[in-house]
């Protein structure tokens, strides 16, 4: 069982100085968790790691925005990150009150004390809890493990490696994730960017060597590159035969509004060929699509299939 | 040891109806060899598959096309492809007279006899050659068995797996080359489509189960969504240490002029961020990369890493 985390509406607002309209965070919101998606990501509590001007809602998660989006979903669906410098002890109350049930924590590698401080805090309220290490591909191995080790023990629930860089190969995944599972309970994910076009690979290393939880977003918008892309990663675990509840035809509509709305939001590859590829239909069969609505062609493809076109 | 077999030219053709302009194929021909690269397929022989109208040089492979690539680079760097139907036994000292050095054969899957029969007379020749085999996904493990077995005894040099559907998952293709290994002595090669996003962990897969030809082509620019991305394997090789004398940097100056020149060539994910991860570097980095050329990107990439950027 994987557990999905959509980091589009923070991950993604690299991209655009976290200005996401209201309108499309609610929507995307209640499209993901309708999809299946488990965990929504909606954006920083009190800024970035560095300060940034004029940085719009999803880069600051005020109890307002928070309050906006559980108005469209179930609870425990609702997820913040915060750097702990940014952050107070009163903020954890109020985020859940205003209705986030899960807060992720970025902390430095060199001193994490404080922060893990604020995690236990987290663990107390309620929370559900991620430590994201990050760089991982530029940290000591003794270090992580220690890191991952200090993790466990203040209660995270899963100690994420994120692949900042982008630069990881899958056996590299599969070791960290060995590593890490050896020296903590906590269950393991991966942030993993596509720099080098591996992000998908890793995703699949990371959850065959144990990992249980994997970040992505919607067209892989995130800063660089972008972040893992989530039809690609539930079109491979629905080829599979792993598809766990997830709708990917309502996520592919989601990537299609996307692609309209947000110059910032690079397309990834085409989607109907994802749809032609995660049925096994052939390059010929796309001329058989309607054009428009990705929903209608992901249909009419399943229908093909099932009339035996391939 | 992988052989790596550009496409782009002609898989790429499916995107321009293969109308490539001659002093871009030479171009592409020259600095795809002086990148590492050993195979360059410049085109079809006397049509694709099905006929199609005003197709163009790289879709027709005539003699005066094929020698002005070969006047370009050193021999045993020229491949064609052929659909046997469209061929006759005189096309093949023709296009070795021209000054190619490799035929590839599609068989049709259902009567492959008489193209065998011609694959068994370009060996003859001279010709390295391989038989690929379409549509994997879609064949009967039995029947692709046979295929093999019987390519191998034909002579054919390797055997291609053509995930021509790109609906293949890594695991899928690893008990497929285990599969066709064990029937044949003939090297085994992947041809990968991009529909999921998986052609590159695909080729990961293929090679780990023992596949040693890995066709791919700048941008992925192929059939429907593409091919495996140049740029991406060879950054994989290149990260893994196996950089087997490829110049990832040149690739890239290639990748970038056809990103400029061809309006059918979606651009992959961008080439400065795959000089990032390629090098370990942060996104913050990025700034630091020169404008323009992506060549002094990744020389000054390069730069930063020595010094210590990371």
């Amino acid at each position: 069982m994987v557990i999905n985390l959509d980091v589009t509406l923070r991950d993604g607002g690299y991209r655009n100085n976290f200005d996401f309209p209201l309108d499309y965070a609610r929507h995307h919101v209640r499209e993901s968790v309708a999809a299946g998606i488990e965990w929504i990501e909606i954006g920083y509590r009190n800024g970035s790691f560095k300060p940034r001007p004029g940085i719009g809602r999803t880069g600051l998660g005020a109890d307002d925005y928070i309050r906006a989006l559980a108005e469209v979903v179930p609870p425990e669906h609702l997820c913040m990150i915060v750097h702990p410098k940014n952050i107070t002890e009163d903020d954890l109350p109020r985020m859940y009150e205003a209705g986030a049930r899960m807060v992720r924590f970025c902390l430095p590698s060199g001193a994490p004390e404080a922060g893990l401080a604020l995690l236990a805090r987290a663990v107390d309220l309620g929370f559900t809890t991620t430590v994201n290490i990050t760089r991982v591909s530029q940290l000591d191995g003794r270090r992580l493990a220690e890191l991952a080790a200090m993790s466990g023990d203040s209660g995270a629930d899963v100690v994420y490696l994120a692949d900042s860089n982008g630069s990881m190969l899958p056996r590299e995944v599969s070791r960290l994730v060995t590593l890490v599972r050896s020296v903590t309970d906590a269950a393991i994910g991966l942030h993993a960017h596509n720099n080098l076009g591996l992000a998908l690979a890793n995703a699949i290393a990371a959850v065959e060597a144990g990992a249980t939880w994997i970040d992505s977003s919607v067209l892989g918008m995130g800063k660089g590159p972008g972040n893992l892309v989530t039809e690609q990663w539930l079109a491979y675990l629905g080829r599979g035969g792993r598809t766990e509840g997830h709708d990917l035809g309502r996520i592919l509509a989601l990537a299609h509004r996307m692609e309209g709305e947000f110059a910032e939001a690079a397309p990834s590859l085409p989607l109907p060929d994802l749809v032609l590829g995660h049925f096994d239909l052939s390059v010929e069969e796309r001329a058989k699509l309607p054009q428009g609505r990705i929903s209608d062609a992901f249909s009419a493809a399943r229908e093909l299939t099932a009339t035996g076109a391939r």
